[in-house]
Parts: structure tokens; sequence; C-alpha cells
């Protein structure tokens, strides 16, 4: 059966994200100098055929370890197991 | 008050996602064949001085129109506005 995941990838906050500082200041000389801490991640999607929800996370978790996350930098987190393809971040309802 | 925003950034459907596929490929190299369909968007988070979180929601809207997406080849959502700090997109519950 096919899944659908959602993995967030980002920097740990001890590590400097000259991507995000970039942003913050274009954003503030645009004018929105209400935003500050500034920082970027990756949102990866993906589609994996598995027996059964569980199977579907750990096959993300262990591409996450093995390629998409570098540990030393940055922390991954599967977001989201579905079997209807998620086509958007949009469609989540997100509690906490 | 100060508010904390995270914003999916994802391209459309119909645009190639050369990032996407070289993760893909490389997945592929690395065993993972039972993974599919690779998409790899922006997830950004920001913090936001406003006096409401409805406030703070316009001004997160804003930005990523006026900066953060590419309204032809990308879209947005903000995905959560929190008066808490959110460190980390592991601490949501995604429900749908």
């Amino acid at each position: 059966m096919k899944y659908y995941a959602y993995i967030a990838i980002e920097r740990k906050e001890a590590i400097l994200d000259p991507q995000g500082k970039a942003v913050e200041h274009a954003l503030s000389s645009l004018g929105f100098r209400e935003i500050e801490n500034t920082r970027i991640g990756k949102l990866v999607r993906l589609a994996i055929t598995a027996s059964s929800p569980e199977a579907a996370r750990a096959i993300a978790e262990s591409a996450s370890e093995k390629l998409l996350a570098n540990p030393i930098m940055e922390t991954y987190s599967v977001l989201e197991i579905s079997d209807e393809p998620v086509l958007h971040a949009a469609e989540w309802e997100i509690n906490g």
C-alpha cells in the first residue's frame, strides 16, 4: 500500500542559519520590521510503498537518518504518514 | 505580543522539482526503492510582534506574498500561529 509522508528538517538552534538571516534582512528592507528570528528549513514530501503506516514511518525515519538530514547540524521529524495523497501542507490541521 | 509562525512553501504540482528528483535517485541508490515522488519545499519559521494572532497571520501572509514565495511556481500556507515558541515542527500534532 502507498503512504504519503511529510518530513520537516530544521537546523539545530545553536547552528547559524545564513539563509534565514538574509531573508530577515530582506523582510526588514521591505518594511516588515515586526518580523525576527527567521529560520528556514526543508519540508520533504514522499510516497512510500509499505505494508503498514508503522512500516512507512520506519522507512521515512531511516531515509532521514541516512540521507535527508545531517545529524550534526539538523533535526528531523516525520510529521505525517497518510494513506491518502496530501498534496499541500495547507490541508493539515495542527494542534499544539 | 510575540507570535511564532510556521509557513510551508511548496512548488506547484505542475512544476518540476530537480532537487526532489536528485534526492529520489540518491535514495534509490541507497536501496530505498519503496520511495517515490520526492518533493522538497521550504519550511519558514519566524517570530512576529503583533497585537493579535489574526494580525500576526496577516503579516505572515503578506510576507509570504511579497518575498518568501514565488506565486508563479509556488504555493504557501501559514501552518501555525502560536503565542509560545515552537522550536521544532516535531511538537505539532497534525490531523487530516
